[in-house]
């Protein structure tokens, strides 16, 4: 079957792109209004055509809907939190506690989004050296779901400051499924071209020269 | 400092933004054509603003030029492919062979992304519950080069059929890097929307209904 003639494109394209990246935000304050439930479906089929290891697809969505799940979310995030804010000190503790860190108290869609460690698919081509890579594969999943919300005006946010055990045990998963990101999902309260971090202090962004290297 | 207003997206965006992403392939076979050197810090500089853990940046992208390192790196590949194809037998094993799975041999650009383990950047802020997010950060910046490549025309392969202590021992980095992705990078020899894998009947797409779940 003759493939259709690739894509081109032009400078205009290229900067537009270059600015959604930039706009580009983990946001933490969202609006409560409803997300259309088409709208998700739309975005998630996009990132089902993310790159995989050996087409292996280990990408495992999970709508998180149901209050008591999302409760126990909520409790795992908070306990992990007070835990890290002790691991500060001095002036530093003050700028963590500072920070909003997750927006599960407003974001009106949650998508925990797991990996399937043996999933059939692939044949295990492309992992035996680097069992990690199926991790890898539902993380360029997640980059590209982000990326596709923005361009919908909608904000997404990674909560990492979560007991994965506790969230999957919340969500009654597979025993093989491991987690690898929960996401509130929803239009942001405010915008911004700069990271939160950034502009609460706690880190800025660095140059690229001090990332790059020649051999 | 006021913000920008942020910018808005439209259905030709999007639907653009969408075929970028269709047509964005895991390329085994490029032309030797030299690839801009300014044109690769272009792209890495957009890389260099993917979302991180705390922002944490902890991507370390390093061009492997010296013919003597690039062709250890081949050798760890064909060895561990010879490994991964003997693991396979009857039907699957004569379809791994045919199959193409790294542009090592031709593409101009080889660029080693590894993960500094212990940046001082972010504060460990994020990382406590999930070390892991260190590496999803270096990944998020492996989609959006990846992308971005695409937009101007450049495909990427990401080979991951390595050891990466080979890699690593090659590449002469600190210690505490660990390799994430072994990316060629080149103008590709032939376009496709559909990947290589489905194309050489290695594995289908799957649906998305069989990746989402409610709870």
């Amino acid at each position: 079957m003759p493939d259709l003639l690739p894509p081109v494109y032009d400078n205009g394209f290229r900067e537009k792109f270059a600015e959604l990246l930039a706009w580009r935000r983990d946001v933490r304050r969202f609006k409560t209004d409803a997300v259309d439930k088409e709208l998700i479906h739309k975005l998630l089929k996009l990132a089902a055509i993310s790159p995989s290891v050996g087409n292996s697809q280990p990408w495992r969505f999970v709508s998180v809907e149901e209050p008591k799940r999302r409760a126990a979310v909520r409790s795992s995030f908070e306990q992990c939190n007070a835990e890290a804010l002790a691991s500060y000190s001095g002036e530093q503790a003050e700028t963590y506690a500072r920070l909003k860190l997750a927006g599960l108290d407003a974001a009106p869609v949650h998508l925990a989004v797991f990996c399937d460690e043996h999933p059939k698919e692939g044949h295990g081509l492309g992992r035996a050296t680097m069992p990690e890579m199926l991790h890898y594969s539902v993380v360029t999943a997640i980059s590209t779901f982000w990326l596709a919300a923005r361009c919908h005006g909608l904000g997404v946010g990674w909560v990492s400051i979560l007991d994965p055990a506790d969230v999957t045990a919340a969500l009654d998963v597979p025993v093989d499924w491991k987690l690898i990101a929960y996401l509130c999902v929803g239009y942001p309260v405010e915008e911004h071209s700069d990271p939160e971090l950034v502009r609460h202090g706690w880190q800025d962004r660095i140059d690229l020269s001090t990332c790059y290297f020649q051999r």
